[in-house]
């Protein structure tokens, strides 16, 4: 399965050029100026500690520090350059749309910085060669030089793609060429992979891009040397508190950095998410290109066990805090999680990964979950506020006052210390035009129902839709003959097809043979559904969730009373719920009310009573798409609701 | 209201005579070995932290090397010596009811090593005289050392209540006269209080031993001068550092301290549970004595938020294990909270401190939940494994893999790295005798059903029933004529009483005047009763917990099935329920088995379904009371159950 050049498709859906514009005109050039430290923002630590990066961004002052032109100190995480380098990808994604001499004009001068900064053997990581430079590439438990290469590398592809331009590349290729200098199975090399796992995934993207073999081999030997020596990391520290060049002597875990085992031993989702997923991703990737076949099932078991044990109903994944990480199966609080944007954003690419070695719905359905629920719900509808954490269940009291909740943020912050998920929004957003389309020997798969055009070289396709605020898509084909694979998703019902006859309706699939040129329409219903959840997650249980469309719904006190978990609604009276539209929060929100009925407080000031009877009132309840939440001020949040 | 001494009170209770035999034959002992090192065990730290002390206790052998009898280095918390001296509080508890000469040549050699190491000036802490003398009295943020003071002093006043020996008493004398000299509103004297408050309650409990105004007086000034000037810690810090004492730079948390503010402004319970419970229990002893209205008046409000907002239904406080801390109103979750048994402990003595001032029935309710439940849960009924967290869910596979479950453990270790908690159970439950009567100008109080016979001066009383396993209590009385109150449970029904005419009930309590030989019966209903939880507590929506007599009830999955959440109960359902008698834990215990359906498993190996029916089956449900949970092996144990 292939992917298609981001160039040839072209957005014209309302739904999402909204988020085009919006990563164009606001967030592009409002990271930039935080990047650049040009803006009078509140810039928060990630969770409540004292001890993490705050204040600024200062990433691209690192930058400029490190060419010499500029004096002072290192600011910040030792993955700061990858802010800079993600916007860079980001700002790619719109470019590759259209030109914009401007942009590029602002691009161009970073991408000069990032050259001056890089050192002449290729070393490139502003953090070590401000700070610590006798120790590169000799903490690699920790050091993210790697991961922030990796960052550099798919950067620099993305603005290849867009512009043509191969300065970036070039700084990418001389830090490469440092790295295949240090690392790798030939003796005398480090034997050893990053703590975070990245530069995996940009390697196997580099030998997608440049056709060259050594990428994908170094990729396929940083997944194959990680847990091979489970005390490669402990050895490190050892060895440089022996050489003098350091007393720090932190605890390796083995099982948050993925390295217990080597990857094609591993079975389920273990530690940090977003490290656990981009090392999927690549699995997936090498096991693709090299026919790895025990590495695809290492994947599979992986994609198993998130997907039927650990995954959010928003696509959200971490189940806590500590470390970001997995917890066990069918362990799913919503009010303590993780759920970290960039998590969601590395399931999309994982998933679509494996849809590239086997095109099964399930990847997509995944992918569609996880975009318009867990991933857009990052931002806020005015570009500027971003979420690391994505709770499904906020009472702000809680939050502020318990500290076992100090990572869950009521309201979207102007920018974070560490800043790793806006970044990444707008890069996965940027690009949501790739995840459309794919094409096979087997022929073309329309993956979303996005109003689109895509021009191939034998063949152009169109999807007009105002989806999802209507229940219509109309497809328009020209060129070749060739079979089209229409993803029928799960949520809705009573399919109609009209303008072929000749079509069939497999494994989530409807499938036709597209001739020269040919018009079809789909037309279904879009009801509102209730989501149980397996009996196995206990905080679900009695409890339901709404989904109408790809949207999970939540409800806001604002919409509502507060303590909506003192409201309860009848799953039969889910389908008949009513559908409204608003421009409240974004242009033509469909919000959906249902009858429901809240338990009345007690007038009695204490905590415990005796054989009480419950007293319900009827009421209705206000719900939104989840992603939207948090975007009217602090208020209550509730994803599961009781029933 | 007056304490009798609990020498006057001699329990022949079934129930209470089983902990306290477990006490004297077990507990004791077998504390003194882990205090000595002497036993072959596993010390776990208290949660996961590779930095907290664990794998001995090592407190005796700190004073021996501060006694210059060994050589070594302190080990374990700056507040290790209060272990000693809380277990030597609880082997008085023993010896008050018994003397026993061999139990005392044993702590009358520990007394000797601690009058060893202290030194010619009264001071006394291993911790600093061993590891940083330059900083005694010097950072008392941390520092603990008034409240190893306090437990001291609490020590050497219950071991000459027990036995007349007075050389404790004398070495916490020398040691109060070091803190006078030291601490005290005097121009030159140190204007602050220990961040761990417990001196200011032994410095009451010291006046009402002695008689001296002047430890009242220096307790007061410990409340008083907390919270007066909110920096005092700060520039604690700051001057040692300007001294180059230390290079410790901490922030200070001024909730936690409970010093944002004077305790007399104070009307939350805020802050680290412990601390704030013994604090309240010291301002409420102050208040009694001094007639301080306003400090009386911020008990009170401090109690109401407690038991109104804060206060789990087992009598456990501190929902987060963040600081061991109180959090918001109403935030009471059930698998993270903290719920140490300290606090608990904390609990009864400020809810005794209350009644002692006005004996209301809501002190004693409060009093028998904690100490029935959340107290005795404390301890493994074998008097070897102590619980620091006492949790009210307990999923084992999330607890191991869920670091925010990480300080809720699944089994009562052998002992803990920071071990508070198990000698506070022995001097909580070797003193429990304390509790059950008191005397006023208005007659005789009796709090709690318990066997047991009271010699007071002019009259004599005897409980003879073996509650809490029969429904009756047989009261006898000799002596001069008065007014006996006993208080009524309000979890009883159907109560007669036989043997008097003249009595009434009002506000809780039957009052009748006893005359000079007498008899009386109460015959009474121990109903199951279903409990609700305010709805404003989310976390217990939709749920209800059960409990009979003074019993918490609890599932666990070793007597039923594994996920406990998907059982269901009917309210209605409870008052039918099978009580049953069996020895499998503790000889006697009652088990409660009701009606149930359980909610059944998918087939399906997803996590989410849309429109899905909820199947159930008929199962019945095996509760326990929640104090005994934990004896027989992990397993899922829940309090509060789906209805």
């Amino acid at each position: 399965m292939q992917e298609l050049p981001l160039k040839q498709v072209v957005l014209t859906d309302y739904f999402w050029r909204y988020y085009q514009e919006l990563i164009k005109e606001t967030i592009i050039p409002y990271q930039y100026d935080v990047l650049n430290d040009a803006l009078d923002i509140e810039v928060e630590a990630e969770r409540k500690d004292d001890y993490l990066p705050k204040g600024k961004s200062h990433a691209l002052e690192n930058f400029r520090i490190t060419a010499g032109k500029t004096q002072g100190e290192h600011f910040g995480w030792f993955f700061q350059d990858s802010d800079v380098y993600k916007w860079i990808e980001a700002t790619s994604y719109v470019l590759v749309k259209q030109r914009d001499t401007v942009l590029e004009g602002l691009v161009d001068e970073v991408i000069n910085l990032i050259g001056s900064a890089q050192e002449e053997d290729g070393y490139l990581n502003t953090y070590f060669q401000l700070k610590y430079p006798e120790l590169k590439y000799r903490q690699l438990y920790f050091s993210h030089e790697l991961y922030c290469a990796g960052h550099l590398i798919e950067a620099a592809i993305a603005y290849d793609q867009a512009t043509g331009k191969k300065e970036l590349l070039a700084i990418a290729l001389k830090l490469v060429g440092n790295i295949e200098q240090y690392f790798g199975e030939e003796e005398g090399k480090i034997q050893g992979a990053d703590g975070h796992q990245e530069i995996e995934l940009a390697l196997g993207r580099l030998y997608e891009h440049t056709g060259e073999e050594k990428y994908l081999t170094l990729a396929a030997f940083f997944i194959e040397v990680r847990g091979k020596d489970p005390l490669f990391y402990e050895k490190e520290i050892t060895q440089n508190i022996a050489d003098g060049l350091t007393t720090d002597n932190p605890n390796v875990d083995l099982l948050y950095l993925q390295a217990y085992d080597q990857p094609k031993n591993q079975q389920t989702a273990q530690g940090h998410a977003v490290r656990m997923l981009y090392m999927a991703a690549s699995m997936a990737k090498i096991a693709n290109f090299q026919q790895d076949e025990k590495l695809l099932q290492a994947c599979l078991a992986i994609w198993e066990n998130i997907t039927t044990k650990k995954m959010y109903v928003t696509g959200g994944v971490g189940s806590t805090v500590h470390g970001e990480a997995f917890t066990s199966d069918y362990d799913l609080p919503n009010d303590t999680m993780y759920c970290e944007t960039c998590a969601s954003i590395a399931l999309v690419y994982f998933a679509y990964e494996l849809y590239k070695i086997e095109p099964k719905t399930e990847y997509f359905e995944v992918i569609e979950r996880a975009i318009y629920n867990g991933i857009l719900s990052g931002a806020s509808v005015d570009g500027t506020h971003f979420f690391y954490v994505n709770p499904l269940e906020v009472q702000p009291e809680s939050c502020h006052h318990n500290p076992g909740k100090g990572h869950v943020k009521t309201q979207r912050p102007d920018w974070l210390g560490c800043a790793c998920c806006p970044p990444n929004f707008a890069r996965l957003i940027g690009s949501i035009g790739k995840y459309i389309y794919n094409q096979s020997e087997k022929g073309l798969w329309v993956n979303l129902f996005i109003g689109s055009q895509l021009k191939g070289e034998y063949f152009s396709i169109v999807q007009q839709t105002n989806f999802p605020y209507e229940n219509q898509v109309k497809i328009y084909y020209e060129g070749v003959k060739q079979n089209v694979h229409i993803r029928i998703p799960k949520w809705l019902q009573n399919l109609t097809v009209t303008g072929i006859d000749d079509y069939d309706l497999n494994e989530g699939y409807l499938r036709f043979e597209a001739y020269p040129q040919m018009a079809l329409v789909l037309t279904f219903d879009q009801p509102i559904l209730s989501i149980s959840s397996n009996p196995k997650v206990s905080g679900n249980m009695n409890k339901i969730s709404i989904q109408r469309g790809p949207f999970i719904y939540c409800a806001e006190s604002i919409d509502n009373e507060i303590d909506l978990h003192q409201y309860f609604i009848k799953t039969k009276n889910i389908s008949k719920g009513v559908v409204s539209q608003t421009s409240e929060i974004l242009n033509q929100t469909l919000t959906i009310e249902v009858q429901a009925k809240k338990q009345q407080s007690w007038t009695e000031n204490v905590l415990y009573q005796y054989n009480q009877d419950v007293i319900f009132e009827s009421k209705s309840l206000k719900l939104i798409p989840y992603h939207l939440w948090g975007n009217r001020g602090e208020t209550e949040m509730r994803v599961w609701l009781n029933c």
